[in-house]
């Protein structure tokens, strides 16, 4: 092993992120090779630098005309533009996101955790966690309910056992005793657990009363002496439409819990500000005893499987996302504009199902946040989605063959019945 | 395994390709999931499609007005700056990419290899490869002068053995005979083999001679039963500034040469069109039987590891580039001014360079392209960075404390001259 891999893991002997690492993560450091004396030259080189690996001309890279001019004039310079980012991501960035961490989760106040680490979207994030953080014979635990990429990152890019638990109760709010059952029954005493809220297919967020079972239920567990990494991946945070929601994610509930729980906050700009195409999310680490060593250690492990998955993310996107977030004038507003959209087709959807309550064809899950909602169906769902795309050109989504997502989010508002209604049409007719 | 998992490796079955993958290569897929499912309805959903997971108005993504104002008036709609990126990158960027690998490199006429797959730049696809076709056991060879990331990439991450040959012999010619018998030793019957032209530390491209021989040094050991993955990093493609230098790259060479090669290019707009921070890198595959289906399932176990790794790549970046190769005036006027503009530079650097021919301390390595040069050192090149640093402020690359690396693709052509002679004045001042 190389030695600062076994330098990191010194510091981090004994930690929870200690028990959690897999292999990977064990062998993984940060070089203090080319990226490192880079970043020393920049502070220090001030007569010539020839470290930089990029063709530069008067200390800006140099470009192409025809991109250059695709940006409007003193927008960007040059090295916003073009520049690689720096490791771990613009530095003005994470602190602005950091800020506000705190302005969208005010109980984060007094609390410890890590300064946000830019990844290349929140995959990206997964993904490098999945690698760090779990391997063969590791179990990761998600709802029934869930992104169907959870299985392509934690089974078979990184080979770790898959375990579900019904996301809902009988009454239709958040399964807490069967989240607990499961964890319990991992056995080694070890689990990690993926919460997604608000949940994709079916646009769930636990209320402020579930959200607080759910933290008290994982304490417990860690109480118990079970060791847990918690992954909250908060994708759609802030898309909340009713009033009993949990507003803030489980991340603040459980950061600076338990001395067994390590709690990864994974969220990104990219449906938080709308820049889909950007490939901009941030991973964010916490557990109680943490120490800023220590916390430094996880972040240089983090920086080596960032370097070794993709090197650096994405520049002008950053640049253009730091801009409109510092200077902008309209960021807040276009960002509220773009939740009572939401909020409104939220509402018309609602009504338009009432028309069809009781229905035994299609029952919707319960739904409250996010894009999407999600029937439990009585017949096939990929036959349901089939016969919607060629008799009524209707795209849905088709999971597991027994539920079918719609994505009102792309839907206008004055639409969304007539959609609500050619999809309970189309199940009469397939399925008679 | 999953049932398409099965499905691709049937397919696979027998292939070079089925050769060289990894347990993970083995499980890797691409999911008839969400992202299938939308991309059907994007065809045909024509009424409604509520497959897509953005917040959309009018067919247009939602956007923040601070972050489409800082594009120029006509220059990119919405869409292409906010939207996902498709799966494996937007086609028209692929199929004009492919167009101008014929034209770079005249020899693949008539040759048959797969459609370029975006990457979130040339490290993701290394990253990707290395995921798909390297593991505990496998054995990667690389010169002794490399990139550092490729070990961080092959060993740290998924535990491949990496090998090294000496990347010069004794006439400061490409090694050719120590890089057949380092390939020949790896036992198994079976290598991988990860070559970067120009050479990032040293800038050195083999000669058209040269070239030819390492391809027919691959060859013959093919010939003899070995079984070979050639990755060919093409990081700095173009950069040639001597006659006598091999302007095609290797991957014309073996694309097609041998059932017992599989050939893999991995360039990037990164540094061919200087847009480092851009994060755009492309994939291709060749050998000499595989069939279409073939590789299209080699494809679809590379969009698979993509989507379990980033899950799509940068769009904005994409379209930029799109419009400036495809529509734009000055794009060969300005790649070319680039590239003259280095030219001039390794000239200036190679008149100063002679001024301190024979001089023990230092020994530049054979260079003739790319972004750097690189000295051997008689001292610690750590002692001498750092010395430089202090002292005079100079910004260099220390690697494995016997090379400085220096990166004049990044200095003003009228300063080389200064800063090779700052550099030889420390090496004397530092190791006396």
């Amino acid at each position: 092993m190389h030695e600062l891999a076994i330098e990191l893991n010194e510091i981090l002997k004994g930690t929870i992120v200690d028990e959690m690492l897999s292999d990977v993560g064990r062998r993984m450091f940060f070089p203090k090779g080319i990226v490192a004396q880079s970043a020393e030259a920049k502070l220090k080189a001030t007569r010539f630098n020839a470290t930089i690996g990029m063709a530069t001309s008067d200390g800006q890279p140099m470009y192409l005309s025809d991109i250059y001019n695709q940006f409007s004039q003193d927008s960007l310079t040059p090295a916003e533009i073009f520049s690689y980012a720096a490791g771990g991501g613009d530095p003005q960035l994470r602190a602005l996101w950091k800020e506000m961490l705190f302005k969208k989760n005010p109980s984060l106040q007094g609390k410890h955790f890590s300064l946000p680490i830019v990844t290349g979207g929140l995959t990206h994030g997964l993904s490098c966690l999945a690698q760090l953080f779990a391997q063969s014979g590791d179990t990761l635990v998600i709802p029934d309910l869930a992104w169907d990429n959870y299985e392509l990152i934690f089974a078979q890019q990184v080979n770790a056992t898959v375990k579900t638990f019904p996301l809902y109760d009988d009454k239709g709010g958040f399964n807490v005793a069967a989240m607990k059952e499961v964890l319990a029954s991992v056995s080694g005493g070890k689990a990690r657990i993926l919460l997604n809220f608000p949940n994709n297919p079916t646009g769930y967020t636990p209320s402020e009363t579930e959200m607080n079972a759910i933290a008290e239920a994982l304490i417990d567990l860690a109480e118990d002496g079970m060791k847990l990494m918690v992954l909250c991946d908060d994708a759609y945070f802030g898309l909340f439409f009713e009033e009993e929601t949990a507003k803030e994610g489980l991340f603040t509930r459980i950061a600076n819990a338990h001395d067994n729980i390590f709690a990864i906050k994974c969220d990104a700009a990219t449906k938080e500000d709308m820049v889909w195409g950007f490939r901009i999310g941030f991973l964010t680490y916490a557990s109680k005893s943490l120490t800023p060593a220590q916390y430094d250690a996880l972040n240089k492990k983090t920086l080596g499987i960032i370097r070794s998955t993709v090197s650096n993310c994405d520049r002008p996107g950053q640049s253009l996302l730091l801009h409109a977030m510092r200077d902008g004038k309209n960021y807040l507003r276009d960002k509220e504009n773009a939740r009572l959209e939401m909020a409104k087709r939220f509402h018309a959807l609602t009504k338009a199902l009432e028309k069809h309550a009781g229905s035994e064809l299609l029952k919707p899950y319960p739904y409250n946040s996010g894009y999407f909602m999600a029937f439990k169906c009585k017949g096939s769902s990929e036959q349901l989605r089939q016969y919607l795309l060629e008799k009524y050109q209707v795209g849905c989504i088709s999971i597991k063959d027994d539920t079918l997502r719609l994505a009102y989010c792309s839907v206008e508002c004055d639409k969304i019945p007539e959609l609500v209604d050619l999809v309970y049409q189309a199940a009469g007719e397939a399925w008679k």
